[in-house]
């Protein structure tokens, strides 16, 4: 199991506590948790791979994704509050995973002979739309459509790594530049509460 | 056309009458109370479709579930109220339907090479995604987050399935066990009124 | 580039527009109203297409359809006074589009050896089921479940289609003979305030 592989699933568990908190937050039984961890963990990468015709989708192909994604539900139950209190120490861990799941979710489109446009879309797809489908499960207006979260650290990084790709083959310790570029821009938009608003002028 | 088809089918035209039932609660006119119907009926198999690669999706190849799915509205305009009383009659067939809906949902997954763990994991959303797509389109949170509906049955009677076919073709006759179990674990949790509430420790 | 082509475009850039104006009406941010924008003008098109299985997506193959969605950003910002005004402007161009989508949407399921039942119902879907996924991603209750809008017409333009086909090759100008019916319907639809109540007889 490769580096790459070691943070997609470290991303993945993080992407799921984050889940089961906020469906705990709803007072979601034992179903409504699971079913929040999963979606928001895997929802993103499922809805890019069923878009792109890459099925079965990536989560069936290898049953780390399901256990991880269980084991968020004991941790969770048992470790509630320290998790709360540590979730901004997730924040580093949070910023790497969507670095990398852009990253991943572009190579996966350009694999299949997308173009790097749609494949940049796929990327930030892969990385946003688990929240999104977890807001919508929970009945709310996803969260992203209000307040910058990911979705520009995503294209920033994405980019660069398309333009990388262009001069040379972007793979091991390369591959930190357009994740470190991911990271930068989401702890710029947080630290500096970033808003894109959208007012039109007439 | 055999004994399993029509159990899927008449299981098919029971989710349907719901869905219509429920959308007609809701004061949804004609195309509103006919998709309600349509995605109650057969969301949960479409979403493994999806998911699996398995597209065009079922009910595409087989007429007869549009068929029934639109005979579930004049069923439910001329008779909403012996319907409403009967509901608790549609509680057998109900079950029995989520039972084969899961073993069916089993089943088209392994006979893609995909894992036991994935194949009940996809029976389960055979049986509850047509009721969480019902409920996302009606603007309200799935009832299934918050109290305990069918997930618990299914993941119990596709588990026997799956332990039995270790050991012997689970066909016919023999399809009636985890079926029936499916039934006996849905009556024993609705009629002991079961939940699973999540209440971390901390 | 032929004629319907240049339909179809001219169809998803006004769903668009409609898309951002909805998302700007919720005071949505930048990505809020790009990603209504997209659902709006593709999302029919997109679920038709995940159904039926033809992946990748219709509009990953041509980047005229994310050009002219992101195009309607800066229009809806710098002119929406105006657009507004001329909504009722966009209203044949409107229903040109649903009946060009319409017919589209049951060629592509047909030429995939589908039945004609189900490309009729894939017609519908490709025209109103944009909505629908603006309207989910809103949290609102889907318009069309409430309201009239376009189903009836595209049942009646795709019907009529349909029956064209098996007598001569519906092709050119005589595509305008549906895609009138549709438009007929629809003003029709509107101007009359038809409505399609479901409420039970007992």
């Amino acid at each position: 199991m490769d580096m790459i592989h070691i943070v997609d699933l470290a991303g993945t568990f993080v992407f799921a506590i984050s889940g089961a908190l906020a469906a705990e937050d709803k007072d979601f039984d034992l179903w409504g948790v699971f079913i929040l961890a999963f979606v928001t963990a895997v929802g993103g990468g499922t809805l890019r791979d069923v878009l792109i015709g890459s099925t079965p989708v990536g989560w069936m192909k290898d049953l780390n994704y399901i256990y991880l994604i269980t084991a968020s539900l004991p941790l969770v139950y048992f470790f509630k509050k320290p998790l709360v209190r540590f979730r901004k120490g997730f924040f580093l861990f949070d910023a790497i995973g969507i670095g990398l799941f852009t990253i991943l979710g572009i190579n996966k489109t350009l694999g299949l002979g997308l173009s790097p446009v749609i494949a940049l879309l796929m990327g930030v797809v892969s990385s946003v739309f688990g929240g999104i489908i977890r807001d919508v499960l929970s009945n709310e207006i996803p969260l992203i459509f209000r307040k910058e979260i990911y979705a520009s650290a995503c294209i920033a990084g994405g980019s660069l790594y398309l333009i990388m790709s262009q001069f040379m083959a972007v793979t091991g310790i390369y591959l930190m530049i357009p994740i470190g570029f991911v990271i930068i821009i989401r702890v710029l938009a947080v630290s500096r509460q970033w808003s894109l608003p959208f007012e039109p002028r007439t």
